[in-house]
């Protein structure tokens, strides 16, 4: 009985799925120290430790083993509530129905998919997208197109083009298309409210599915755009949201709002892949918590550390370096034009910061080479200067000879 | 702009599991204050919700915000330590490499399915089995052959039988047997060693994979039988484990163990569908536990409770009904001769009992018609001796006229 042949067994669709990049490819282990402008991590200050804690304690002296059993307690039961009221607050009007708590935006995602796509339906994304999100298509799908974004998100008449052309051509329409309009993922823009009505109308035209992730949308530094789900009075919406980066992500806790044959059909593959314990401990810490004045609290602090890294990127990058100044999230998009960013990351980790090079958010990864995504989330304000400066060590070199910086480059790098 | 037509966006694969029951069809809801004799649940006195408690206060006291966010803490690797240890002496050497921790042995097994399963690809389940794992193959395949068992586990030589004839006939063969040879779920039955040696044989000889879901393994009231994987010298078998049925199912702490390769698609298509803060906490927690004094008070607690409830079946229920006694786990399953239990099931939660119908663990479900299964791990052994007598009351009826049980009846019920 000789050792097992492995490679035989695996299914044609994980063969096919094989052929990407690995999960998590974009970024390699960390050397210790290393100053962390990559990962897209809520400030440790403000993850609320101590809270969560006093709300286990709170939930297990009060309902003992029931928030420990398969189905968890009445608890799960609040917790819908109490989302359904942040989205109300936002101009989310949805039912109970049309919700589905699902561990993080990352397994909403992977549940819409999974209902939506089979090995030849069109997806459509934006350009630059969450690395993720590709990810998790190229799993389901063969058939992704991209759509490019400029500083107002994504083009919605090249959109309209692209779809045209199709129409005209007989090609198959799009199933759904993927969009972070607000703070996105990794650019930091914010589609125009034009542009939303735009898309709604479009995906009506068009007759395709909107998934929109808003997992940034309540981190604005000033005021919070209108959902594109708010504007929804067919049902083509499926909005995904996440307390990840607003509370802690790993307590996993994310959420479809849709149409109740979408939560249906999701809430069949999720099955239990649930976790009632995170998610009655999560409705008890919500039931403490002055939501709204912790959110002044974040974005106050976000706002404060964008702002030190963008004085930073002004002072340690050179001339050439450009950026787009978001309104609020995690991240800002760089530009560094004629360097390849993937090429130049290990030597920046041995000089201890980090980065996500650009190429992981497209595609077509060539279109990415000159980019890279920095996080001001979860560095603190010298972190976030000593990493810049690291950065600017590293870049400038290849500008020798050119003129410095004189004024801040807010001009949108063509991604 | 009209309301979207919802059902024209499901994919062809999720059109086609929608066909068959949905997830959970088995259990309707329960009324209050109903005898849970249907539930797979852990005794409530023995979930150690004071202990959890605890493990997460010192988790958060000693690593803050670190387990909070999506990567969690270095326990995570404790906790895989600590399972591999649990694994070690059950005669399961495995390595770091080869063990991929996931939430619940329900996530364990669709992650499986997923890699290995095409639309067309035979698997081979017994018959009866678990029946959240035939929801799982269904979503995957419409190639599900059932071997059937009888009191020492699934036939093997009717496996073979099967297996030579496919090959004769040309067929595909079976890309892995799914089997719960420990306290089967859900006929408390276990496979012999015999049996365990002659289906790893035949595993190798027809190049089939051994699915063995263990989630009840160490639930043993007297010695425990050697899992099928501490005899697999080729890596044919992938070993699927849990905590739900030895700490608390709402952790959702379960685990994968077998070759590497599998280990390494199943985390591909995992991704963060995992839960840092609970496999954090249930490190400490079994820091803090001496799982082996556990263990003993949970077999004791269990052997008594399954005591409780063969001797009132044999008090209250009429001579004709059988069933099997267990040798450890959760369940025994009872026949009815005559009666369809699912029909019955109604009156039995308006009387305050609850059962799962025995038509639910068959892929052709007029075969359990006369079944039913039993669970003595979550109500108490006066709710039990309580939950029989009403179950008696309302079968006797059927079998008015015949003799009344004079010994107990431990005939295998053929299922």
């Amino acid at each position: 009985m000789g050792k097992v042949n492995v490679e035989s067994f695996f299914s044609d669709n994980s063969k096919a799925a094989f052929k990407n990049d690995p999960p998590g490819a974009w970024m390699p282990k960390l050397p210790d120290g290393c100053i962390r402008l990559s990962s897209g991590y809520p400030d440790p200050e403000l993850v609320p430790a101590e809270e969560i804690k006093a709300a286990v304690a709170r939930l297990l002296d009060e309902e003992h083993d029931l928030p420990l059993h398969y189905l968890g307690s009445p608890r799960i039961t609040k917790l819908k509530q109490q989302i359904l009221n942040r989205l109300a607050e936002r101009g989310i009007i949805v039912s109970e129905e049309q919700l589905l708590i699902t561990s993080g935006a990352c397994q909403a995602i992977d549940l819409i998919a999974r209902i939506l796509l089979d090995e030849q339906t069109v997806v459509a994304v934006e350009s630059p997208t969450y690395m993720e999100a590709l990810e998790i298509f190229q799993n389901y799908t063969k058939q992704i197109i991209s759509i490019p974004m400029d500083d107002q998100g994504i083009q919605t008449t090249l959109l309209k083009e692209m779809l045209d052309e199709r129409k005209r051509k007989g090609l198959a329409l799009p199933r759904f298309l993927y969009t972070i309009p607000t703070y996105q993922n990794p650019t930091g823009t914010t589609m125009s409210t034009e542009r939303r009505q735009h898309l709604l109308k479009l995906s009506s035209e068009f007759d395709f599915l909107i998934l929109e992730d808003d997992a940034y949308g309540e981190l604005s530094f000033d005021e919070i755009p209108p959902p594109i789900k708010s504007f929804d009075e067919c049902g083509r919406v499926l909005h995904v949201g996440s307390l990840s980066k607003v509370v802690a992500p790993g307590m996993r806790i994310g959420w479809i709002a849709g149409d109740h044959a979408f939560i249906k059909a999701s809430e069949w593959f999720k099955k239990d892949l649930d976790h009632p314990f995170s998610q009655s401990t999560m409705a008890v810490y919500l039931e403490n918590t002055h939501f709204e004045k912790r959110l002044l609290l974040l974005k106050e602090l976000y706002r404060a550390k964008c702002a030190a890294l963008i004085g930073a990127m002004e002072q340690y990058l050179p001339a050439p370096v450009s950026w787009l100044a978001p309104a609020g999230g995690y991240f800002v998009w760089v530009r560094i034009p004629g360097v390849d960013t993937s090429d130049l990351l290990p030597q920046a980790l041995i000089e201890g910061v980090s980065y996500v090079p650009g190429k992981y958010f497209f595609l077509n990864q060539s279109d990415g080479t000159e980019f890279l995504r920095l996080s001001f989330s979860y560095a603190d304000e010298e972190e976030i200067i000593d990493g810049i400066q690291k950065l600017g060590k590293l870049i400038t070199p290849f500008f020798n000879g050119l003129p410095d910086r004189d004024m801040k480059d807010t001009n949108a790098p063509a991604p």
